[in-house]
């Protein structure tokens, strides 16, 4: 095989990356700088050896407990529960909360074969059994397979102390009205909150 | 800086890649299978190692001449200028070209800076004045780019003894004639062929 075809096939592994993405990426790459090119491959190498998963709340960092887990800061009352390690970020730079997280590794997805014990929820509940949390936050995706495991977990906490709560749903900010959809549309109705004086 | 912020970086570089999308191919490589990464970084590596432009055509290869260069059964008497390594896969696909290559590596673009002089236009013009060739296709694309060097080109050859020509404009396969623009219904108007019967 041609090392320009093994690349393009190599490419296909990112998400989203088709035939004609891949063969774009795979012609800047082989025209690229010598240290573009070479910084890309260790900066992934550096990913790979540098980052893993927290013992604790499975979010990748440099160090185990990672940052949040380890920052006395941290409102060590407050848990929230995320797919994966990206939305970690996500909330962090959002800033509005300063308690722990819980990735869980994925969603329930029975359709792929991903059920309750591919994911880190035997943790979870051990982290809520052994106490200490006041509430734990649902922050998942409001889409099927996030909604689906989030009333696994409501199930599986509802005997625990400990107040579970889950993402506001409602309005985008910037969202136009006509083009909100109807179950979104009742959710923010639903919720409406006073107008603050 | 963290390594998934290096690596976001560093994944920039790839032609599209902004932010949002970084962040997944990032998040992506951090937790795919050693194998896939290995592989991806391998396949880098080798097309940086293996791939060389031609000294002739200035395709990019694994031999010097390349293989279309080397192949006498191909036609030595056609020429296609195509604007790099890409079109010349992309030719080769579509299977109607059996003649020899010459990568110009790029387009003229005056407000990128890029002048004649940065192009393969000299070789162009020794490898067509040293003979033997029957007919120069320009394979550029329709873009104002492309058509400035197309026009640039036929202007430099046009006292050569070549048959100088390009790329038909029409229609493309499967459009709906709804949607065509008026140049190119025009170019399609005036470039009409007899129904073969």
């Amino acid at each position: 095989m041609n090392p320009l075809d093994s690349l393009m096939d190599a490419l296909r592994c990112l998400p989203g990356v088709g035939r004609k993405t891949a063969s774009r990426y795979a012609f800047h790459l082989m025209r690229a700088p010598a240290e573009t090119v070479d910084a890309l491959v260790g900066a992934i190498r550096d990913v790979r050896e540098e980052l893993r998963p927290c013992s604790v709340c499975h979010f990748y960092s440099e160090n185990d407990p990672c940052s949040f887990c380890g920052d006395p800061a941290r409102d060590a009352q407050m848990l929230c529960v995320v797919e994966d390690t990206l939305n970690v970020f996500q909330i962090e730079k959002s800033a509005g909360y300063r308690g722990r997280y819980h990735v869980l590794g994925g969603l329930i997805a029975p359709l792929k074969g991903i059920q309750p014990e591919h994911l880190h929820v035997e943790d979870l509940i051990r982290r809520v059994e052994s106490g200490g949390f006041r509430e734990v936050i649902l922050a998942l995706s409001p889409t099927v397979e996030g909604l689906t495991t989030a009333r696994f977990l409501e199930n599986i906490l509802k005997d625990k102390a400990v107040t579970v709560s889950e993402l506001a749903r409602g309005l985008t900010v910037g969202t136009d009205l006509d083009y909100v959809d109807e179950v979104t549309l009742n959710l923010a109705l639903e919720g409406r909150i006073p107008v603050r004086k």
